[in-house]
Parts: C-alpha cells; structure tokens; sequence
C-alpha cells in the first residue's frame, strides 16, 4: 500500500502522462467534482470549464502539451493535503507555434473514497521567452 | 471563545488593518517563521523578504496601502486550514500615483500556540486600470 504522499505524487505524475497523451477524461477523473480553478486574470472556474480548454471548440486538432511538475512540498492533513510545485508547460499549436509557461503552484488535494483528488489549484505561471 | 472559522476572518481582517495602518511588525506576527509566498514572475519568498517589501529601503516615506479582502471559502481540517478570497489592493506611492491590482488567492493557514498564522500563500493579482 502507497503512502498517501507516495499517492499524491502519482497523481501529479498521471495528471502529467494524462495531459501529454490528451487523454482529458482521465485528466477529468482526477479532479473533485467541485474543483476550482484560480489562475490571474480571469474568474475561478470549475470542471466543465476546464475541460472545455483541453478540447478544440471547432472538433479540429488539438495542441499538443509537454510539460515537467516538479513538487516542492507536500503536507498531508487527514483527508486532504496541500502541495506546491514548479512547474513548466509547454503548448504547441496545430500550426507548429510552442509557447510556453513557468511558475508555480499551490494547491489542496482531497482523498474520495481513497483516491487523492485536485480540489483547488493556484495557478502563477506566466510566459517564458524561447 | 470564537470559532476556528471566525478566528480565521479575524486574522483576515486585521492583516488588511495592520497592511493600511503601516504596522509591519504586527503583519510579520501574523505568519508563520516558515511562511511561503507565491507569485507570478518571482522566486518564491519568505518572512525577511516580506519585511523588506514592507519597508522602504531608504527610510523614506512608505507607500499608502488600501484594501478589500472577500473570503470565498474556509475549510478547516484540525490545526490546519485554507482558504481563497477574492483581494483588491490599493497602493499610492508618496508621488500620489495610485495602483490598483485585483484578483484572486490560494492560503493555507496553521493553528500554532492557539492562534491561526498565514503559512502559505499564492498570489493571483493583477493590475486595474484605474
């Protein structure tokens, strides 16, 4: 049996693979239903809204992500947990152009019938020069 | 003897009076030693750099803050806790000129000694045209 911390870092680390292969119902799967999002600029959103920016409006190609997570702490507190990362996300359109984005985050897991969730997720990346 | 959830508020409300009164020392009393600050576009930092940013470093006339916190959300989990809250800052250097930034945060506060402390914080604001 995983400890949960061993758990926490295997679902940023699926989350990771899941985005990669554009998997976004897997992606969807590890979230709670009422996760929310913060990001700066714009309001907080929730499930429905994120999985609407993983896939193309119009049913064209969608983007392609790469990206690295790398966790600098975990605490867990019972059923739910906090962590912070560094992370990097790179988004390459269909035409070829990548832009990418570094930062951190913070964010609160929740364990749901044993699996640990993303409940609410701080998102301070900002444009990284090529 | 107040609820953890309204002891949180209070911590709220008075880090915004002691941010607009100047009262550093007061603001630093109310974090953690191990305090983590997150925000766009800069390392992360802790309680001296805070103090720093606090403190002009010429001894001169500080800038005058003002400010609305909303608390969007509480969850307390034993001596743990986070919350997010929807934050305007207001800040008008000793020229007069004022800027005002909006947005949302992600905290994670610690019960310690019995008092309720800033442990975490990630940081979404971003300017306001006035």
């Amino acid at each position: 049996m995983a400890t949960d911390e061993q758990q926490i870092r295997d679902l940023i680390a699926t989350w990771m693979v899941a985005t990669k292969a554009g998997d976004t119902d897997r992606v969807l799967s590890l979230m709670t239903d009422d996760v929310v999002f913060l990001v700066a600029g714009s309001p907080p959103f929730g499930k429905q809204k994120f999985a609407e920016t993983q896939r193309p409006p119009d049913g064209g190609p969608r983007p392609k992500f790469d990206g690295r997570s790398e966790i600098q702490e975990i605490r867990v507190v019972g059923d739910w947990a906090f962590i912070w990362t560094r992370l990097t996300v790179e988004v390459t359109s269909p035409g070829g152009q990548t832009h990418k984005r570094a930062g951190h985050t913070l964010s609160v897991l929740q364990k749901v019938e044993g699996r640990w969730l993303l409940a609410r997720d701080a998102n301070m990346l900002t444009p990284v020069q090529a």
